[in-house]
């Protein structure tokens, strides 16, 4: 695709695979609406008073349509919204098209290749000569690494003119981020010191975000505060455990139609996303057996009748692999290399480094036939076995699927504008260091109390009396902050 | 489309979709076979003597990637087949493309209106002047139907002259049978009668097909033998129960994306297929209810912790409602104008009368929204409220997902082999009278055991005194004829 | 306990333990009343017109509360009754000394001695010169096996004077039942032809009973009639299987206290009662291992995410093993050998050869520990590990636990009294040969209906024109006779 | 019972309810010790180095086989050890019969009087003139609450010779706790004052413990620490979560024998302790009905497809009433009075006040029919219709079954254990300060890992380069201290 940035005729600025589906994308947001009551709720509440009046917003987030919903809260709510997604395929297109048409600055298309992901990443990023946005929205800290990186080079080059060289690493994609500072070192040496002096704070999406956060050392750099959404209860232990139970199984069927019952499944890592997986797989009536290094979270996995081995001692027995550990180096190539035939293997966790997809690609003589977008059988030269890998590495339930429903996407993205409110509310107290907070318990609760209507809960009232039997205020919060739910 | 027969450069007949995708189509054949070890075996066993020599079958059956297995085993076996599908949202265009290139005559593709569907019935039945097929693989009854109907006019027609009338019924589907044989009897006014007196057998897939020719007493009328593969353990409760137990979810996610934990779900019938709705619906995180005529099955619903009720009382606090039934008018469009905002209607079992559309599409005032193919918004003029119906009320599984997957296929598609070389088989025996039958216990149990091995399942032995203490052959078969799995 | 029959002063024979628990009793009858709403409608029902007037039934069925319940049903409907046990430790002795006081002559206690059984066993089949009973309410045969060997040696004896030799078996039950035979040709050579005579029918509990009778034989010998209760899908459906999945756990708990969670259990057998088990250990948290010789029961398994294996495979890794086949000769001495330590063997199958017993007692140097009744710790004395072994390999649930719940009883006691009637009512009608017939389709739907109102069900009824169209009457049946459920 | 101290011939009081079951308790324990690797593995690390030498420990925690298990771990340790029930109802006599035979003090029985209660807990802590315990295993803290009160009394009645007034409560169970002072008073005004200088700390076993610690500022009265046991994952994920779903059905079919599935229960509260109780219920066949304050917790349990109400929608309708929310005045009489006949009312948090039992004694003619220990049922004198309280209201796993298994308290347990050793090890450090901690989340991860072999588990190890990527160490603790699991 021409990397050319098209624009509306109101003059938003936008890059989308195809405009025409704008249509459908509406038809999908209005009926999302119905099921993201918390988001809808904050519309009502606060649009009155547009308290993000003035405030511009850059947004690194898959863009689906539940993504849509917080978008349009967003510029409800006041603000002027840049947008691209941090993963190159877990767009989808219509909801682009209608954003872009109807809302906000978008950049950003199912298959991207990781050069136009980063050009996606710069232009949601580009609010023109003064500076960057004011507040961001990540999802994995690729937006705030970018601005990290930028400001690192931009000092370097300050000092001594040194510049970014994209030969000094292996890996592809740090190579791009490199070559674009370069880049942007000749026409504006400040650009990213300006971005990062202008912005007020980020609100980070997922785990995997907020370690990265914390082994950069990204807030020591930059920013006065960044409030971590992915440790609120609504989003850790809905998003993570409900909707990888949803979205996981929903990926595996649109992929490969198999029939999970009656199947062994190794889910790698048995924290919330791993413990959606498994309770999905199980109930689907697969064997399911857990990878873990935590003891805690292992003898969990026991209670719940699951088996804990290493992945070498059932590497050649089980159908499904997932991985969902956050971590890197999970399944490599000799580990793919003895599996049975056509074994499916698929990544759930943030990035695309938990499974060993370099070495699969660099195998000598491997074959790669694609079933479809997305799904690839691998065939070894020596045993003429095949596996298949779902949505090459990188998030399946987002690339084969489409992401985790709108109910459990309302939770997270409410507690995402509630973080971004509180970030520009309190842009002037104080109120937050330049270090990882949670949102206080009182909103998490929040968040929560907002969803239960819709799905026709009614709660009990405490008396005064329990009240203060149990040492809590009668309207909550009703835990102390370390409890585990 | 207009309805012309192509031909392959080979001269064989076809009508589908888009021949181009006839590679991707196979490519998905390839993966169903190894989920399919049932067929394959039959492949391995058979082939070489070749027991379908001479054979022509013809089926109606939903032409997806399982029965391109399914075909290409009958055409393995010796057989030549022409194809249609068995309900007008079910064809999976590149499977019927990769059969009709590679090995038989297709007529089918997604999405035909109702003339086209019979226009594919009629060419699936039509072998040439020397009468229609051998043998019949139906799915719901309606080639069958055709052929019977086809008789009953022609004896009328022998009588008196009489010809059929289009108008006599208000049936649409029925009146362009009738249509089809008031023009077949202007050119060939004994064309049916042919046909029933060449064929052997059918082996029909459904409860609701197996009802409809008991109902109808088609086999007073034709044929020498029916049997009835839907009443093999391997099929009733493998297909009817794990089947839908992995596709409603399936279909209700592709189409709706919408989170099913936390719904109030409805499922009217708790047979086989109400059983794996339900049991699907309550695991993903539903809250299910139940509703029954059979006190029976009620009482199974009790004992899993099911709600049973009357439709009337729950119909304006669910979320999702799923018919079972195999009966009509479950969902009037009473009913549906007492629904929720964005309810999801929809329909699992075999015809789309259990839900009355009917009646939604005549509604005064009544608009119909389509989100996406299959996936509608009817909207009610007075409240502005609206309901989302799925595949019109046609089998969601296999209007809006993919229907079955394979492996629970290849038992329900086994049984249809063996079926059908125990009709070609024993065609001069006598074995078989004008009735329903149900395979053998001991065929059904080999059905089962192809299956096992590749699921790392290893069965124990009997020994011959234990074989004699509970009064079984060492081999089989293990139960009485009555008893329940 | 000293052999003698003993009289209320009302004059009814009974023997039972402790006469004073009939307080006890009687309260926990009345508790179980309420959860019995089958019988309780029979009493509302029949009780008025007293059908069983004039009727002298004799019953073999463990002597608990819910039996307790049954007995006073019968009673409540005109019939005279006699009762012992068929369990050597499954008689309650409350429900035992309740019943005696009030209501029926029992010989029946928990911990009876096999000699002591088959006194009980005769005590209940002697109604005195006038020959025996009318009917009989059987479980496993026993009552019905002893009639039948005794008309058989009475034959024999008739024929040439041969005696039955108790030392031709090894089997000590039968040398027992020899004895008692010899013993009555010596005062009444005719005693047990009498009672075949004037017996009506039999109706029997369990699968066991029923193979038992037709294995033996039994029918052709003896009697005119012999319902089985044990095929009513009320009957299989819900006391083998919701019966078992509640007093499997239920077994375990009392008498070891284990934590099943975590635990790997070995269920041998998949028919219903091992589907109960195999359910309520994988909900319970436990990995659970099937062993089956039927390949479709070992298909139902793997769909639902069970492991099939061989019992040799798995019999040093698993914590838990239990019986349910009803066959023989299941776990063996040297099975047993291999288990870990403390490995917990039981059985839920009716007789008590599933786990070879006598080779565990004859084990050379074996040491048996006895925790507390009916949980015994076997030692091996080569490796000093030992496992434990609950009712001494008899049905745990009622040695270990107090049995079925009542409301699953309900169900299957509400078969009994309606296949009773059913007996009685046809004695002279012809209706019912000499063989082993299931109960009418309408009655078992009677049952579940008596059962639904309890449990807030409310049922669907069909229309005319929805009757029609599935072709049953509106009023039920609803399912084929091979219906599976 | 005479309340008599009793000694041993070795000189060791006690006082229990019959000392010949002390082989029948030590039987159980040598069972135990199987199912409580974590224990196990205590003795085998620390017994050699005697690290509780000198070390006087009072316990006060359901007297049970696993306790027994417990205080020889930390007899085996060094520990001298005085020990009584925390509830009246939760002790095993035979396990309190081997301990106090062979290794401890013991003041227990099954069904003391709450008078008989107070004078155990006085019993534990009476370590002779040198004042109270070194350190103090508690239960819900009664044996922390009987010191503070006295610290309290004894400092007023310095002051100014006040002494505490057991008329000034309405509370029964604090006017026991009064007069006790009251009298000790009179021997030795600063009995609790010495003890309280004494004591290093205290290790909590509960949340409602906790929860009374905080509430009553006892730390600021007393002693240098408070590490909390309850808020250890591997205590309240495992015990409460685990324990509960295995001991609430146990207790329930203990009680009443009754069916579990079919039934609607109400779970009142939806912590760890009602997630266990919840899922068991779901698991076992019922439909679950959840009230809640906190909305997280709420959509918690509409995730798992549990409906969320009031108690007075419901009140009418369920079957069995749940209550565990550490909370009081859950189910007042006025409720109960609302039931069905016959529906069960039981308690599984800590104390008794959850249900009205005040209420239901004092209700004008209410009747109570005890059907056996620890089951009554109440009837209302004008609807004649009863309820089923179980444990009259007190914790009903312990009081109606034998409370959580060995493997989960073994979890429980082993974290006391190290919280002693903590305590005491650290005793002059000053690590600690006054105030409630948690086990530091490495040997929270230890406790864990003490459990896997036994169960079969394999833990994968981390690279280095893993644990750097994720910054952990390699050798863990591998979450941060908020972390949920």
């Amino acid at each position: 695709m021409a990397l050319l940035v098209e624009k509306t005729t109101s003059g938003r600025e936008y890059k989308v695979k195809d405009m025409s589906q704008a249509d459908f994308g509406r038809l999908e947001i209005e009926l999302a609406e119905v099921e993201m009551p918390g988001l809808m709720a904050c519309r009502t509440e606060f649009g009155p008073s547009q308290p993000f009046k003035g405030a511009k917003i850059t947004g690194s987030l898959h863009m689906t349509i539940q993504t849509a919903v917080l978008i349009e809260t967003l510029t409800a709510l006041g603000a002027e919204v840049r947008w691209c997604s941090c993963n190159i395929f877990s767009t989808q297109d219509h909801a682009a098209a209608a954003i872009a048409r109807d809302s906000a600055a978008v950049f950003a298309w199912k298959g991207e290749t990781l050069q136009e992901y980063w050009w996606c990443t710069e232009r949601a990023l580009d609010w023109g000569p003064g500076g960057g946005p004011d507040l961001i929205v990540d999802d994995g800290g690729d937006a705030t690494l970018l601005i990290h990186e930028g400001v690192k080079a931009e000092e370097e080059y300050a000092k001594d003119g040194t510049v970014p060289d994209p030969t000094s690493t292996d890996n592809v994609e740090f190579q791009l981020v490199l070559g674009i500072i370069k880049e942007s070192l000749k026409t504006d040496p400040t650009k990213h010191t300006k971005m990062k002096e202008r912005l007020v704070g980020v609100s980070e999406e997922t785990t995997t975000g907020v370690k990265r956060l914390t082994r950069c050392k990204l807030m020591e750099l930059c920013f006065s505060q960044l409030p971590n959404v992915n440790d609120s209860v609504t989003k850790s232990k809905f998003d993570n455990l409900y909707g990888c139970r949803h979205s996981l199984p929903d990926g595996l069927m649109r992929a490969t139609d198999v029939m999970i019952a009656g199947k062994v499944a190794v889910v790698a890592g048995y924290g919330d996303v791993g413990k959606g997986c498994a309770m999905s797989l199980k109930q689907a009536g697969a064997r399911v057996i857990v990878t873990e290094i935590d003891p805690i979270c292992a003898l969990q996995a026991l209670m719940e009748g699951l088996q804990v081995l290493t992945l070498e001692d059932v590497v050649a027995d089980a159908d499904i692999f997932v991985t969902t550990t956050g971590n890197k180096d999970i399944i490599m190539v000799d580990h793919m290399r003895k599996m049975k035939n056509n074994a499916i293997v698929c990544n759930i966790g943030h990035f695309d480094n938990e499974i060993d997809m370099l070495g699969l690609e660099t195998f000598p003589g491997v074959k790669r036939i694609t079933i479809k977008p997305q799904t690839d059988r691998w065939v070894f030269p020596d045993t003429n076995s095949g596996i298949i890998v779902l949505a090459e590495g990188r998030l399946m339930n987002l690339g084969c699927a489409t992401g985790h429903p709108s109910v459990v996407m309302s939770c997270s993205f409410t507690n995402q504008v509630i973080a971004q409110l509180e970030l520009w509310n309190e842009k002037s107290s104080g109120k937050y260091e330049k270090k990882v907070y949670v949102l206080p318990k009182h909103l998490d609760e929040k968040v929560a109390a907002l969803h239960l209507g819709k799905l026709g809960a009614k709660l009990t009232k405490l008396s005064k009396d329990q009240a203060d039997y149990i040492n809590v205020p009668v309207e909550g919060p009703y835990k102390p902050v370390h409890y585990r739910y």
